[in-house]
């Protein structure tokens, strides 16, 4: 299994991070939270990361089916989106979005929970295509 | 695997991530996020849930070292901690964290990442047992 769904695109990472809300909310996908992962490592440790930008997004009527499924799951959500530089190419910037069957993978035999993941893989997929 | 490193305790659900921000704090994780699920599920769609709030902790030389061994990992970062009211003990608090296995289970053969893995699942370890 890959654990993301991803593309590859040019521009930089906030623009790109502003295309992939739009496109997330083309979806139903609010975004919760937003870590600058390059800033946080800068300001914490002093380290260099390449520009780096976790978004945590939710489509809350799938994360309300996901939670009934496993009161647990709220251990995977909201669902990553990484919008990171290409370190092999400093034109280019990928979005990598978390891949719902991870929650299948770790939470198996769980039907109602596959659904979801199934649904929320479809949407984040085409949030990937309209990039 | 258990997705969880989890335990269960008195209080309320303010009080007691009050306490596990101090117990996470002592094993050099900062809070990056908060979610509040149960408000945001009200909010978004009109249902209720019991309450329930999500915590982004980082260590930041873990998370350095974890997306040096696997740039894509940013998926699964921060580490979670769930600390929810017991649906079944409405006296009772749940505290369940992202057991870093979850990591190693889906990004197989990468010893660098399961190192970190083995690191942190040891920290948030003690985060559960102080509580």
């Amino acid at each position: 299994m890959n654990i993301a769904l991803s593309t590859r695109t040019g521009g930089t990472v906030p623009e790109v991070a502003a295309r992939v809300r739009a496109a997330l909310a083309d979806q139903g996908f609010g975004v919760l939270t937003e870590i600058d992962m390059a800033a946080t490592l800068k300001n914490k440790i002093g380290v260099d990361l390449e520009d780096y930008l976790i978004l945590g997004a939710c489509n809350p009527p799938a994360a309300h089916r996901a939670v009934t499924a496993d009161k647990q799951i709220g251990l995977l959500l909201p669902c990553n989106v990484v919008v990171r530089r290409d370190p092999d190419d400093a034109g280019a910037v990928l979005v990598e979005a978390m891949n719902p069957q991870i929650m299948v993978a770790v939470v198996p035999d769980n039907p109602a929970l596959a659904a979801v993941a199934d649904e929320v893989t479809g949407k984040l997929q085409a949030v990937i295509n309209a990039l």
